[in-house]
């Protein structure tokens, strides 16, 4: 990235020479795993470029919105409704994880235990380099594992402008007008921090942009179904990566523009893969930028990724918001019904994720599941063992990985992911 | 323990010559952590009693009382309300774990980063040596940590009787509501597996002798304040651990007959070591039976444990029901604000805790704290360090251990606590 943006990230608060080597390190990262790919769709360039300027360009618009009163809420988790968001004219953006960074200041304040995704989160903040944290007006913290919900309150001494929202543990009655209490504060915190009340004829436009990158990305992954694949796992991953830190409508129109080419590819028999390439479905734990690590093992050792059960992924785009009224109160309500259905892993029981990896498995055609298990994230390794046992007993042979964002383990990976699919074949 | 209960371990099921072997572990090594004390306080004879059948007659009080209709509910955790329990003539029992036990089988159902004490409790049962668990007719799980409430799913494949109970994280408005459904909830359930309606009349009852017990254990605590100690820290937490396994009216008489003992060693000067020992506090995860380790190694390194911030301790015993009015509805709601004041770490933010450890270091006048962690137990393990930073600001030095179950690491726990009380000196 060019130093052009380097005033910017100052007065951001960046340490410019560690930011300088994470984006060395990023963009020498994105070259060879996703560049040096075959018979990329052209439309990918699109996503070149985004995330070329994913700390540049893209701080820029959200530096120059904030000018002009825009503001900016970063989140960790797809419980945060973005229609809320964007009812208020403000911007929802994923903050930084993904790369293990600053790691000796962040093991003085969390122990050593702690899931990768949450250390990284806390790396990115200690080593001062993730811009979306620096410019967000607002963090959203959400009570999902126990991870994030503690360490939310050691966060909460290094930021001045957290805010938690609490989350249901069972799906009861009880559980429901929780999150539905939750929405509605969190809507208020919204209206209070742009200054601007959230009518109905702004939530509609709400849901209305948001649905709609939904519904790019379902167009995208039932392209994913044809045999050849039209497009790989990683960049399928990357568009579903970028969905969170993108301008929400420019990002809904390239994906629409991608699946355009997808589907000329597919009515001409083209792929990034031969036909009969062993697909396998990723089920588990979200893949942030720039954790790239488990797709590039796999399809670099001939496999292609047909699907992404998880929070970047599937589990967080697959419900649209369908409200039965125009009114706020029936809008409100579907948003709530929206998030409801997540099967996320910190509920109990969850068996709806059981029948959401089987259906995809069906749909795309997989031939295998990959669990992938971030290392210390209970809620997921705790499913990982009944969730292999029920697909297993319907024939999807399944393999469980528990890594973290180190490369150490790459080969071993690589071992087990060829076994597998020797296992498949 | 004699084998006249032989034919009582077999009808419940349990794997005989396994349950001896634990049965040898167990008194081998209560001989030679409690019975190898000095100046033991004869009152401790009782409780020496109480352990020695704690396997055998006092299951057999439980069967003989199933026999009659009187049910017994198994509970994990101190949330589950015993007042209700008692109310309809039943018995709640803590689970066993402490040790670890089949733990080939365990690795199969749960993740090898679940903390010590869920993957001993899944070992008495997969084992089959838990004669509380085979005879529970109601096992209570609640959503406390994600340990616990995604174990509990695979749990329920296991036992025929799981009820889970949910709980809230965050102490708001819509968290005590969620307590309250679920205590009338429970309450229900009691109901239905006892056929005894609570009325308010039993429920008074319930909460006389739940307080009783509570009371007599405030006794003990206060008496530890004194210095010489006139009880050793490992006897003063076996009390403590054997309040789950005893009958409560017996259990709060052999309570006050020791304290009745202590008070006349006050007043003669006498304890358990020299005055001037140095004195330690203990503050997070519990301590269940067999877990003496670190006691042991703390008073067998010349300090005294004079209290115990722990579920297993004052954080599961220090509140009392206090009711507003005798009908049930008004103690219903002095149960739920009973337990609603439980400091867990499961709550965010928990901040009494910090408090309480704070306020029992003063009364028990105790030099320094040892932080307790559970391995993979993320809650305490998460609180630990700003509990340490909070502590150590007020000039209260803290040893932070995180350990398990295991007794490999007692010598390094040894050369740390000798350490710790170099430092105090």
């Amino acid at each position: 990235m060019a130093s052009e943006h380097e005033a910017m990230w100052r007065e951001l608060g960046l340490d410019l020479a560690a930011h300088d080597q994470l984006l060395q390190v990023l963009g020498d990262g994105y070259g060879q795993i996703f560049l040096s790919q075959q018979e990329r769709p052209e439309g990918m360039e699109y996503f070149n470029f985004v995330m070329s300027e994913v700390h540049g360009l893209r701080i820029k618009e959200l530096v120059d919105g904030k000018a002009e009163g825009k503001k900016v809420i970063g989140s960790f988790c797809v419980f945060v409704p973005e229609e809320i968001v964007v009812a208020a004219d403000a911007t929802l953006v994923g903050l930084c994880t993904g790369a293990d960074f600053a790691t000796e200041l962040v093991d003085q304040v969390l122990p050593r235990n702690t899931c990768a995704l949450i250390k990284s989160a806390f790396g990115f903040k200690l080593g001062k380099v993730c811009p979306y944290m620096e410019s967000a007006d607002m963090i959203v913290g959400e009570n999902t594992c126990d991870g994030k919900k503690k360490s939310y309150e050691t966060l909460g001494t290094l930021v001045p402008n957290l805010y938690v929202m609490d989350l249901p543990q069972v799906k009861s009655s009880e559980g429901r007008a929780l999150l539905a209490a939750e929405y509605e504060r969190f809507k208020q915190a919204v209206e209070e921090l742009t200054g601007k009340e959230i009518t109905a004829e702004r939530l509609a436009h709400g849901i209305q942009v948001v649905n709609a990158k939904r519904e790019a990305l379902h167009r995208l992954y039932k392209l994913r179904a044809a045999d050849p694949a039209p497009i790989s796992g990683l960049d399928a991953l990357l568009i579903n990566q970028v969905s969170f830190y993108d301008d929400p409508v420019r990002f809904t129109q390239s994906v629409h523009k991608i699946c355009d080419e997808l589907e000329a590819r597919i009515a001409a028999g083209q792929g990034v893969a031969p036909q009969g390439t062993p697909r396998l479905l990723f089920s588990g734990c979200p893949m942030a930028v720039p954790n790239w690590k488990l797709p590039w093992v796999v399809e670099s050792s001939g496999a292609v990724v047909v699907g992404e059960e998880s929070c970047v992924g599937e589990r967080g785009t697959r419900n649209l918001t369908e409200p039965q009224g125009q009114d706020l109160a029936s809008m409100m309500d579907a948003i709530v019904e929206r998030y409801w259905k997540i099967d996320c892993a910190v509920f109990t029981p969850n068996p709806d994720r059981q029948e959401h990896v089987k259906q995809m498995a069906a749909d795309y055609k997989a031939q295998g599941v990959i669990h992938y298990g971030l290392q210390f994230c209970q809620p997921y390794q705790m499913e990982a063992l009944p969730l292999e046992k029920n697909l297993e007993a319907g024939g999807l042979p399944v393999l469980r990985v528990d890594t973290d964002y180190g490369m150490e383990d790459v080969e071993q990976l690589k071992t087990r992911v060829e076994a597998f699919l020797e296992m498949l074949a």
